[in-house]
């Protein structure tokens, strides 16, 4: 009997842990090999002085998008730390919900790099709102 | 009688629009020209999968502290949007408090560049955390 | 009579008019409407301390495309001034030649966002080395 | 006797290998712990399409004293990576020369955080015209 936990399963039980992402209301909607999405509802609680969401809100997803897309291709027990990250904000984040899409550009032995794109959506409608660019380093 | 506000007023009432800072729970406790500080209690709500404060957050008072450095140097009306901006965590996030120092190192006509230092404050020491970079819009 | 020129010429003539790219040994090999490439021999004078192309060197050919990239989404007369960027240094970058391969993210009234990717090519086999993020102002 | 080498000898030591410099005209002025600086005759073979310095050409240099100064700190045999850097392009950089002043904000096991500032001298003035952010890994 294993008690090796698929790589689904880590990044769940991970994401659980971060109390950030339940204050914020965002949830984990796709884990894959090398990829992850988040989706944050843009309740009233996120904004800024114009009432778009915070780029601090939206970098929080991007940047848990980025660190979860990166330990879903390493082996069991590592962690995950974000050693930084750049984010280019293209258009104000407003709409229904957000969407952090992020994917693995690279997976080295200590260090990986994410790229995500994060998308506000509208009436079905989507929009690239920002995108990151984030170095992960690896924890055993 | 002149309707003019001060730069801080300016910037105090942006910061009371920012429903974000209030749902983590963020204060601004300095703005003079060229500088403000803003302060992050680091309560249970706001952490990652190992009990730091989330990169998100951390981000979250840097680029408020960064924006509205920026503002204090512009004239009235004048609003702040960031385009981008990139941040190296440092050290774990951990202690009673953050503080995020942001300072103006150029303000052109159309952008302005803000450096931020994010400090953790434990038993009364500080330790830089966190170093950010941006680089903010102005709109009239 | 006109005396338009074309966006592939705009950005031809200005090409020319960089030194750099003439002393590091560089071409533009292709201009299309929101997409530029430039091509980089790899000689023996762009070197670091290990052989590889010099990280200044990537830059200087991933930034020159990020930029000329915007230019062809621009109107006549606008020129391109880089305000930032952001580069990771995916793999050693090493081969006969380098290609960055620039394309505009987001074109703005006052800023452009571009991504470009540079290949390292050795044996007819690419690779991605590096990866760029640029915010590029338009000056009239 | 001994085959130790000190810090200031392994950089220049690496610093000569670095074809890149040469090409360019760079030079190291200054090698202290924690601490270097790189000189650059704004000569015309490193201009951009408005006479100014080209970003490249300031990246290479800023990279260079970051990289080193990172190094000042390691123990022997240790070479250093350019993970990543963020570099903003405060002015236009004219003048008789640069020089990049690059210090080291972190020194961890595996990777370094140096901050380098750029400043174009002209006249006997100095101006900053870059600050650049980066990410340098260690190898042994």
């Amino acid at each position: 009997m294993s008690n090796e936990k698929s790589f689904e399963q880590r990044v769940r039980d991970s994401f659980e842990k971060q109390s950030f992402m339940k204050t914020i209301g965002a949830e984990l909607t796709s884990v894959q090999q090398g990829y992850v999405e988040v989706r944050l509802p843009a309740n009233s609680g996120l904004l800024q002085q114009n009432g778009f969401v915070h780029a601090g809100a939206v970098s929080a997803i991007a940047d848990t998008a980025a660190g979860y897309a990166a330990m879903t291709l390493l082996p069991q027990l590592a962690d995950v730390l974000t050693v930084e990250f750049k984010i280019n904000l293209l258009s104000p984040a407003r709409g229904e919900y957000l969407v952090a899409r992020g994917k693995v550009i690279r997976s080295g032995k200590q260090l990986s790099v994410s790229s995500v794109d994060v998308f506000a959506i509208s009436g079905g409608e989507e929009k690239c709102v920002a995108t990151l660019l984030a170095t992960i380093a690896h924890r055993s």
